[in-house]
């Protein structure tokens, strides 16, 4: 069958499940764009700027599975960078696609615009090699082949990926089989299955407090239900790490809460660290989900990873979790596990306004977590809201959408802007601090351009408080300009109308949510007003092991000073 | 003499005349923003996001000679890469200091945050190599060493520098010497310097037709002064390519247009591609500059460089362009050269307001140039507007500020700020293109946030004007959201009183710009409302040729079915 380049792109695209290409236009991709423009499958949304596309597309890629992104040569892919570097850090796979210059101008070295001029065609994809798990310069003859490689690579890897398309190739037709990109997911080695199984009864036999601990990306590699059919399977216990939060119901009857070294509660460290059968799901301990590297983890754990499972000194490669997990929640447990500790009554939680007394954060928080409902999408950020939101106890079939290890600020509101793209009909929930929130704040506009219709809480502390707590409480590198939001909003509606409401004692505070749940046909901002030093008290204590971790003793000496000035 | 790490680095940024740092704070950055905090040579100035700082660090840098951006890890200076590598195609100086995790996490590959926890501390410093002259990670006992090293890199090769500053160590003290940071340029080798000159004179005394063709980044090696000197020495006419648009005095006698291959004016490529003695300064030829490498330049054309002077197929390494210069302007000339083409009487600019006629950009642009004053900075984009600004006839002492190899959309207006920042008391004018401002809006604040008062016109033909002109006049990737301007600034402005206006007919212009002319004391927005398709025929002209080359005839064949569509 003969086919173009870049309609053959798009197939492959689309057959994936991409339906809308986040990105900007430049010379070097319309081409690309018009053939896009052509399809009925598959539709371009402009974003604002290309960090806010990548961004975009990794909230896309969340809910959806998978995304794409499109940006021009050099100053567009460039300017992407850090979004997709934080995507291949949490694991969200993004197709990232470069309109690049005419294949033979390329080949001939010239001097270009978006170029440094000195010939050199490698530097920008070597950027992207460090944070992409394939990359490849299409050209007629390799379209085929490299298209699908780099394309499964994605899939399977669930991370970013990187493909140049020559601005003079896309109209080219070549020669393509008739058949769907195949994604056939490698099965297990059945002797290494085998032995995995019988090594796991093995301890599940001789255990008494067997738990699991959950780790990343299990829902994008597919194994949220077959983790949960094994938990449920064992009647075992399980907590969570910082980013597996609502991978499995908020309200799962066997959830003992967040596990993060030595900030876990007693009852959570118990079930984790002194487990004699610990399953591991794609566990990685890092600074900020450890309270800097405080975990006390058996060093048997059955540390289950999609394509490999480590049990102390033993490595079962290719062993497919899916499989592993699947197999597992189908035995007989051996025994009859009790471990589960007796739920500490979950406190109802029955905040009521303390009328016109200033909303404070703790009171802030407690209060939002009546107002999160069954299967929201809830957005957050670097800063005190993502400390915020962790604490919540959630209801079920909630997704988060957050960056617990890259923590890039900005990003939240371009990727809850690619969530609501992808999934208009959730309720989609964002908390984002007034500092973040101006890194990015012109992908607003997005939303009213394209009718979506998010409840944005905006906590306007005038500045960076979590950096505050950290070094800098009332050093002026902390502020920031204070904006009218609602006026920013309005400049951005195109006069479509929307719900904004600053929130400062409690009483507004019940109000305002009261009336937002009934504006669910419009976008809602819900300004927050706090004071610049309100800061819970978790807060304070995790800000001080990031300043003792990176300054040591002798910066903190400073720091003291500083705060005695 | 003790120092900490780093009050030396402050010392000596300051010694090579940064005033402001730009930048965004971070965990990582802390230490040393407090240790800015306490000092008076120096300052801290935050912009709204990296990619702004990094822009704003550029018109800083192209007016202040010098600049520095400090970021944090990972997620800051992979943010800002982009304008990195426009500063470094566009032979920009400018210091990136980057706030780095604790010496020893690196040392023991710890898994952190802003890292995409896998060890590996190399990739971003990797990613900074290709768009950076010198880097290093600064330790106590290289600091000095490197950080010297580093700099003195930035100001002799006028091109970006990367340090990464570990946070646990800038309070350590080392031992520094006393000295300012020595930046003794090289001086010429004396017999190569002789051998060249005589080479020169052995030209000049056969040529008929001398004349001299200004290139790249003159300014900012210190060449302005020595070319016009040798230019009036020899009284030869001169051109110019786009990146030397009023490097000279936009009206010198002796300035004869802009050249740019095949589009030049007759007497421009006379003047050039005729010469039988042709001076080069810093020429490079990109797609952009000499539409599309139409360029003819005699092989001898005697070619000089910052560091050395090529003619034809003799080389002479180690020349310092400097005293070259030097001393061709103060060499007798072997004749006197006649063929400064009788300057082609300017045609008197007696633009007079077509009263209630809608405004056009041929006419916009017409009316501008009496706008301009001499010694203003004009500042501007990709888009129509960088090729209006190009045509413009303009005075004296004017500052360009554009970028026209990288052509990043978004840098204008953060770059803007960066030259108001640094030269408050010039007059300040941007044109800029509404596609263009969205990318990077938010740095609006820090106008108001600082005081600072440019003139901004804003195009406004709702959307990508020169890229419909390249493909897809009618196409949806081409249109953006329409903002409310006026009400966006306003958002920003916290209260503080700015002048805008709105401009659809030539009366409205005229009006405006006279009494923006008397609002010299406020910020001015003036918005210049022009159809989507009203495209300059120079800009068709010049979309063609980008068309052409990108797509070759197979696209254009497609682009044609697109315009009948
Ligand atoms: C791109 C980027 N730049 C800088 C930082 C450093 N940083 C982390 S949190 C933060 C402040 C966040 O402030 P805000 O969103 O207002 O939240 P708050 O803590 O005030 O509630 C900063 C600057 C970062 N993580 N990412
Ligand atoms: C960072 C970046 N993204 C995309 C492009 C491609 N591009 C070049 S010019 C342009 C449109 C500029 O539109 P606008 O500023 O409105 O100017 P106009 O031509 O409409 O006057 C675009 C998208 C670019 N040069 N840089």
């Amino acid at each position: 069958m003969k086919r173009t380049v870049g309609d053959f792109l798009l197939d492959r695209l689309s057959q994936i499940g991409v339906k809308d290409i986040l990105g900007v236009p430049g010379d070097y991709n319309l081409q690309l764009l018009i053939q896009a423009e052509r399809r009925k499958d598959i539709r371009f949304v402009g974003t604002r700027n290309e960090l806010n596309g990548g961004y975009a597309a990794d909230g896309y890629s969340r809910v959806n599975g998978i995304s794409a992104l499109l940006t021009t040569y050099g100053v567009g892919d460039l300017s992407a960078i850090n979004a997709i570097a934080g995507a291949y850090a949490e694991y969200v796979p993004i197709v990232c696609i470069t309109g690049a210059p005419p294949l033979n101008s390329m080949y001939r070295r010239r001097f270009l615009h978006h170029t440094t001029a000195e010939g050199n065609f490698e530097d920008v994809m070597n950027c992207y090699r460090p944070f992409t798990v394939a990359q490849a310069r299409i050209a007629p003859q390799n379209a085929v082949e490299e298209i699908d490689r780099v394309l499964r690579a994605c899939v399977r890897k669930k991370r970013p990926v990187y493909l140049q398309i020559p601005s003079d190739i896309t109209f080219f037709e070549i020669d393509v089989c008739n058949e769907k990109l195949s994604l056939c997911q490698q099965t297990s080695d059945a002797r290494q299955l085998g032995a995995v199984l019988e090594r796991i009864e093995e301890k599940l036999a001789k255990a008494k407090n067997p738990s699991a601990l959950l780790g990343m990306a299990l829902d994008r590699f597919g194994l949220s239900d077959s983790t949960q059919a094994m938990i449920e399977n064992f009647n075992i216990p399980f907590a969570t790490l910082s980013a597996a939060q609502c991978v499995l119901d908020g309200d799962h009857p066997q959830w003992i809460g967040g596990y993060s070294g030595r900030s876990s509660s007693d009852q959570v460290k118990a079930a984790i660290e002194e487990s004699d059968c610990l399953f591991g799901l794609n566990v990685k301990f890092t600074d900020s989900n450890s309270s800097y590297f405080t975990q006390k983890i058996p060093e048997d754990m059955i540390d289950i990873r999609p394509f490999r499972t480590i049990i102390g000194h033993e490595v079962f490669e290719g062993v497919s979790a899916v499989e592993l997990l699947e197999a597992l929640s189908k035995i007989t447990p051996p025994k009859k596990y009790q471990n589960i500790p007796a739920k500490i009554a979950k406190t109802e939680n029955n905040w009521v306004s303390k009328g016109s007394e200033k909303l404070i954060q703790d009171r802030f928080w407690k209060r939002v977590e009546k107002f999160i409902k069954p299967n929201d999408v809830v957005v957050t950020e670097a800063g005190t809201s993502m400390r915020g939101v962790k604490i919540l106890d959630m209801p079920s079939g909630i997704t988060i959408i957050s960056q617990p290890l890259w923590l890039s600020i900005g990003y939240s509101l371009p990727a809850l802007f690619g969530s609501s793209l992808a999934q208009p009909n959730r309720r989609q929930v964002i908390f984002i601090g007034d500092g973040s929130f101006q890194l990015t704040a012109q992908e607003v506009s997005s939303f009213f351009e394209h009718d979506l219709k998010p409840i944005i809480f905006l906590i306007n502390n005038r500045g960076y408080t979590i950096e505050r707590a950290i070094m800098g409480f009332h050093s002026a590198y902390n502020d920031i300009p204070n904006w009218n939001y609602k006026q920013l909003f309005e400049a951005f509606s195109d006069g479509k109308p929307f719900f904004a409401r600053q929130v400062v004692t409690e009483d507004d505070f019940e109000s305002v949510l009261q009336d937002a749940e009934k504006a669910s046909d419009q976008l809602c901002l819900i300004e927050v007003m706090f004071d610049p030093l309100d800061i819970p008290k978790a807060v304070q204590s995790s800000a001080n092991m990031v300043a003792s971790f990176n300054y040591g003793p002798r910066g903190l000496k400073e720091l003291d000073k500083n705060v005695d000035d």
